[in-house]
């Protein structure tokens, strides 16, 4: 015979499979989890749920998550102005800034364009972006935008889209460094990476 | 600057942090994953979660989820009533059944004996479980009872627990079989189970 889980526990299983990277098993196991917390904590968990999108907007500037129109980045007068870095996620901005090497400010385009899953550049924040980098040129006479998007198929089609649009000599773009990930054997590196980095090899001085 | 999540998302990237072998980087990747989806999604999500207890209830005999006051397989005539399989959790009568090759009938105990986590036998459902066990007796004379519990510290004190208040003549009592698991190159295989192994080696006939 084989079990059948009540409807209520096999709906939330199914939802929980939903996640990225998440089977079936392991669905099952962060339920089972949940049904041992008390009451009171399954009801906090669906109330957050309930209210995710709440007490927060999206910055006019930049579409950061924030709790005022303009975000706390774009609103510092003590970063550079005419540097702007290109990032898909709001994620993304946590793991740049967290390497203390960013001054500038940033742009969220909210995905990449990905042919297979049908996400076309109109389905990101691109009329945003352009009209952003104009006021900045506007401002600021010429402007640098690095493009901090992943080196993956879909990164790479998405910078290729933003160089083609954005081509202007008031424009510098840029984008992250491809090579070897730090700790990384040279034995287990594959193809691609191990040309990037005999590409753009830099000359030690 | 180091990035802060709106206080409505960092509630929720905590809460998901919680679930068993899930790290802050998961949660924060499970949350923004759910916030893609569309608002009717997450409502639908927080009411499965608000929803879990409804609609099932804990059989009376066994403690499995049931739609009715006796579940399917301890009503069920065909497969053997002498024979109990004691196991920690819903879950692993769903391992078990998934085997095709056990008859017999269940007995949940809801947890393990742990004593780091302060978990006593009074916290399972013993009580339950000898007043079953009578019953049982009373009906068919004698029983076997398989402990189809981990091999872990916490399976093998429970089994020696149940093994202590359970003896009697009329009760025989087998554990699941430790050795070699299927596929394990011996090179790998740590040396307890090893042990195991060697001293409960089968006989070839």
């Amino acid at each position: 015979m084989s079990i059948h889980y009540p409807k209520t526990i096999e709906n939330l299983i199914q939802q929980f499979s939903k996640l990225p990277g998440v089977g079936r098993k392991t669905a099952e196991r962060y339920v089972f989890h949940i049904m041992k917390q008390s009451p009171g904590q399954i009801k906090l968990l669906a109330k957050d749920l309930n209210n995710i999108f709440d007490g927060f907007k999206i910055c006019q500037k930049c579409s950061a998550f924030s709790e005022k129109e303009i975000c706390p980045i774009c609103s510092d007068d003590k970063r550079q102005e005419n540097l702007i870095c290109i990032i898909a996620n709001f994620q993304d901005m946590s793991s740049i800034e967290n390497t203390k090497q960013y001054n500038g400010k940033y742009f969220i385009l909210n995905g990449l364009v990905n042919t297979i899953e049908n996400i076309g550049p109109e389905k990101l924040n691109i009329k945003k972006l352009v009209k952003h980098i104009n006021e900045l040129i506007k401002k600021n006479g010429k402007i640098e935008m690095i493009l901090a998007l992943s080196p993956t198929i879909e990164g790479e089609t998405t910078s290729l889209y933003l160089k083609r649009i954005l081509k202007s000599p008031k424009i510098k773009i840029s984008k992250l460094a491809q090579g070897l990930s730090t700790g990384m054997s040279l034995e287990y590196v594959d193809e691609t990476t191990l040309s990037n980095a005999l590409k753009y090899r830099n000359e030690l001085k």
